[in-house]
């Protein structure tokens, strides 16, 4: 809309950038949480496949215990064995999710339960904190870092 | 500058913040660095005044073993535990920094001392993703979660 266009201020860089930024912030919103609750769904169903899709090709994933792990490949080799051991009922709340144009990052909390050695489930729960960026038509994971609430055992 | 902005694409929305992005890039790596060291130094100064000025007051830090911390003030308090306990030797080496626009993401691993009950010092290592945005002149940061690679105990 070339009217419109002429009409901005001149020194607009950053109002442009504000009104991209409110301009798809509710959508992103919804499309992250959505694509949390995809994460969630497809670890409780097994599949390795459909969480690391979720990924960006050079993301990274950033679980307690283990060093970094850089990208889609590495990321779904590593969920391999939590996947096979069985955790299960994995539940994400999210707290906020923060949108500037093209990153957001979001913040929450998950549940989940972990088979022990004598077959019973404990309950897990912690925090996570994600980075999305918009790749074409796709929110995408480029890091993921979370560990659990729960104290260390002494 | 008028006749720039008159001679910029119309549609140009996408244009300009992929200029913004480039502009100032290398200065905030620099910058997200430089405030990481400070973060370090602090810290092994045991100056928790210093630490959490590097916060957004509305940043949330996400420690393992414990629940995300919401807001500066909770954070400086949070922190005062582990300064207190002589948590010394802290180094970051950062592993990347990725910007858009006013918000960077910063992946890198950190090692520490940690004492033991015994009196001697045990190294921790581990990694962090820290979340920065742009608040007038200064880098802060508005999340940041860590964990240690270390195996938990049985």
């Amino acid at each position: 809309m070339p009217a419109i266009a002429k009409k901005r201020p001149t020194n607009s860089k950053g109002r442009i950038i504000r009104a991209v930024r409110r301009h798809g912030k509710v959508d992103a919103a919804v499309a992250i949480r959505e694509r949390g609750e995809e994460w969630a769904r497809h670890w409780n169903a097994g599949d390795v496949e459909g969480v690391a899709a979720l990924y960006a090709e050079d993301a990274v994933y950033l679980p307690p215990h283990h060093e970094a792990v850089h990208g889609r490949e590495a990321i779904r080799e590593y969920l391999r064995a939590p996947i096979a051991h069985g955790v299960s009922e994995l539940a994400f709340t999210v707290t906020y999710i923060k949108q500037q144009g093209a990153t957001a990052w979001d913040v929450g909390t998950y549940r989940m339960m972990i088979p022990q050695n004598d077959g019973t489930l404990k309950e897990d729960k912690g925090k996570y904190l994600s980075v999305w960026t918009l790749r074409g038509k796709n929110w995408l994971l480029v890091a993921d870092a979370w560990s659990s609430d729960l104290s260390a055992p002494r």
